[in-house]
């Protein structure tokens, strides 16, 4: 390498001025970057030429100085195929360590990975060894290297066929010397010997870090593949995507816990659901429609599944003759997210799966519709005591959910024609006996992830039924009135997200799948 | 038709007890959905023998009875092809005139329209034919009737070579007699003569029944359009959708125009814009993420183009040497957009441009890029006179607007470099002069619809540039601290959906492209 010319960052030749200008800058950086003082040896060493000089350092703040044409590779893209090629690639600094003459690092982009070796040559000097040994871990680094196969399997690595021998290291962005966790201990799953993990506090405290592990990478990639396939099903379906407020003017859906906002001069409320807003858009002939959006629920529920505001997948459709009809579109919805899930994320999932184990989501095709009465005889039969009106307890769902999984097979069912008394005003009644109701939920592992009915079209009907709830009919006049032009019969649901992602992956806690979870004692970050 | 069995409406032959019944109640229910009370005349007429008894009337609530098993034809599915068929069909009742003997009137479906005739025979009688001329408008109805080509095109119905011939006519829901609105006007151009037209608060008092105007039905197919393709065109380019929290603890992007939110025992705010939160993701190793939720602004501002909860479409990217890597990713996806509602949605387009004419959006492939500088000087040179580093007043970037139509004609153009005073303390500044920043608008039709930038991501740089804007630093601690780990240069940009469509459309108020929406002055429906 001796005689080539010193190639700065940008990927043009140097000027000797420009090149001492940048390399003063560049050590001054990155003393200042990683923490430590020039000690008097340190001095000495650098005072002895540095063969590296101008390959490596710390960038100055990119303020986009210039548009500079050069490739940088996926860590991905690092394959045997183009062994002996020079590359540049940019990534995390996951791992180092350093022995002697030599040091090995580690590259993460995302899920990926490959190992990096610098080791003392022309190219290569002490310094610049000693430099790539201070870099912190996570600081984002520019590699310049030559990628080479390898005789033995890399196995920490996701490229395990290849490492990069590098021959310049730049420090593009360097992370604090003393990070609040470790991306291998948040990493790890629980209860793996001696070897630390992190508290669920201090993951969402600093959920920057959380967010980089392989596990949260792949839910919330998950996630999006719910959403997108909720959202294309339907669409395919002739469903319109519809945006309903989230600021209303009163507590429409009997008042408790709804979060009350200042609105100028006045007092708004945050929007529970977005039910009303959906049926009124059925009522003005949208016919089909769905939202995706933030719903607020102000209770001071401290539980696994709660929280006080997420996101809610909303679907509404008007009928001809029977709810079933829209029961029957969810049921099949599910089954094509979960199908979705299965043949686009099996990555994800198993590597979720690695740090959290869980068994493999079942569900049957055409899914599981159970009757109410019945899901309660079979609770009765497993030596529960319950009246058959009464609504099932978080207890009593698992329950039911273990026993159905045992019978059927299927982590997903429907329970249909739930007791009206536990539904909410809207709810249309049964029109055989008015003590049940066309009203189901839909459960995942036996936790409920949607809930939906018929609603009553009705005007003067809904009237009667508010007055039953107890509702005071002036803060839903605006509701009832959308029922008075002609109201085709309907019926939907609404599902929590998170919940569904929570479930599909059998994790444990809700706040693993919310980006920034808000509940009762969490506002934060 | 005589000796034809009576069929109820689920297809199935009726026994005597159950018509006579069924009669009973249908005419009871329609006499007061109709609003009349009987009077003499009448009793008498229905004293006589009724010869279509059973095939008329107002069906019962709906509450999923029976699952019946009969098509219902769409309006579009009415074609000549289908000629002498017998069919069901569902619809509102559009518009009704009755001439002695028989009746016409029109069956409406979003967009679709059929003429339906009711003449006096043996199958309708004197009886049957009152019954349809009292049905309100807007009320919906099944009515069986066959398909007939006709001598002569229907000009005021979408199906113009085909009526029905009806032989039973039901109501599913009746509106009531006196609407706020009539679709016909709500549906007129402005200055037609001396016919009515509809007020915008009075659509908006009334909004469920302004929404079924064509009009209406194509601004919203074509705003979810917009949600898709964006969504679409970004997943297509490696991009993660992801949530943020809409309740935040601290008014985090400068405090002013923010709501307030009792949170339990506590205060909270309203994110004004998903900004931290998608910054925070990039830093988490997404790199290109993008949302589409609601923002929240508390600003007294009672104009065509504000509202105080809208649609936020946001995105945010890494890259690698400059911002226009992102720069050029938003226009690449601005440009797919207009060209997916060009193609996908030309019917809506021409549907709006009937009521509010408006000339055909125009875009160039590649977007404008202008430099800021150069617009000032555009103005200035057309009598403008403003300081180089003073920000566009809204006039101004309407003329503006216009000056770059006639000259590049393009209604699409990108703003590039805005002086770094008048843009958040986030923007990074011009590497060169520090008077300008490497941040953007873009415009469509001469007004803002995104503004983004390079954004700061150094967490010395941000403090420094936070004082500078008298920014309190503990209010935004979490936010500054998510760039101590490692932070790549990054960019983005926040687009407000609602006045994308409102643009391209060339609408005059962005209450028009909101489903209920929200302004200072209104919080209802």
């Amino acid at each position: 390498m001796s005689g080539e010319e010193a190639i700065g960052p940008d990927g043009v030749p140097l000027s000797k001025k420009a090149l001492k200008k940048q390399q003063k800058e560049a050590e001054k950086a990155a003393k200042k970057a990683l923490h430590k003082k020039p000690n008097e040896g340190e001095k000495e060493e650098q005072e002895q030429e540095d063969l590296s000089k101008g390959h490596y350092g710390v960038l100055p703040l990119n303020q986009s100085q210039e548009r500079i044409q050069r490739r940088l590779y996926k860590v991905s893209e690092l394959v045997p195929g183009i062994a002996g090629q020079k590359v540049w690639v940019r990534g995390r600094l996951h791992t180092c360590r350093s022995k002697g003459k030599q040091c090995f690092f580690v590259i993460r982009q995302q899920k990926w990975t490959i190992q990096v070796m610098a080791a003392q040559s022309e190219v290569v000097s002490k310094q610049m060894i000693k430099f790539i040994s201070g870099i912190t871990a996570e600081s984002i680094i520019d590699v310049e290297g030559v990628v080479q196969t390898v005789s033995q399997k890399i196995q920490s690595c996701t490229q395990q066929d290849v490492e990069l021998h590098a021959h310049q290291v730049w420090v593009v962005s360097a992370a604090e010397p003393r990070l609040p966790l470790l991306i291998e201990d948040a990493s790890r799953p629980e209860g793996e010997g001696e070897l630390a993990t992190v508290n669920q506090d201090t993951r969402l405290d600093n959920r920057v870090l959380d967010l980089r592990t392989l596990t949260s990478q792949s839910i919330f990639r998950l996630e999006a593949g719910v959403c997108r396939l909720f959202r294309d099903y339907l669409t395919s379906k002739g469903f319109v995507e519809i945006h309903t407020p989230k600021i209303i003017s009163a507590a429409s859906e009997g008042g408790a816990n709804v979060f009350e906002v200042t609105y100028f001069k006045s007092k708004a409320y945050m929007a529970q659901s977005p039910q009303l807003y959906k049926q009124m858009a059925v009522c003005a002939e949208f016919d089909k429609v769905f939202t995706v959006g933030s719903v607020f629920r102000a209770e001071d529920s401290n539980t696994h599944r709660h929280l006080t505001e997420f996101i809610g997948l909303d679907l509404e459709m008007a009928f001809n003759y029977h709810y079933h009809e829209v029961l029957e579109v969810i049921g099949d919805m599910f089954v094509n997210i979960f199908k979705g899930l299965q043949e686009q994320y099996a990555e994800e999932i198993s590597l979720v799966n690695k740090q959290f184990p869980a068994e493999p989501f079942k569900f049957l095709e055409p899914s599981l519709i159970l009757n109410y009465k019945d899901g309660v005889e079979m609770l009765k039969q497993a030596g529960i005591e319950m009246g058959d009106e009464e609504d099932l307890s978080t207890p009593n769902e698992k329950l039911l959910g273990r026993l159905v999984k045992a019978k059927y097979d299927t982590d997903f069912f429907i329970l249909d024609k739930f007791p009206l008394a536990v539904r909410p005003f809207y709810t249309m009644p049964d029109p055989q006996n008015p003590k049940w109701s066309n009203s189901y939920d839909m459960f995942m592992r036996g936790e409920e992830i949607l809930s939906g009915a018929q609603r009553v079209h009705d005007p003067e009907f809904l009237i009667k039924r508010a007055q039953v709830h107890k509702i005071d009919l002036d803060k839903i006049k605006g509701y009832i009135d959308s029922f008075r032009y002609g109201a085709p019969p309907h019926a939907g649901g609404g599902i929590g997200l998170e919940r569904v992602t929570m479930l599909y992956l059998g994790l444990d806690n809700i706040r693993k799948t919310s980006l920034f979870p808000r509940d009762p004692k969490r506002l934060t970050p």
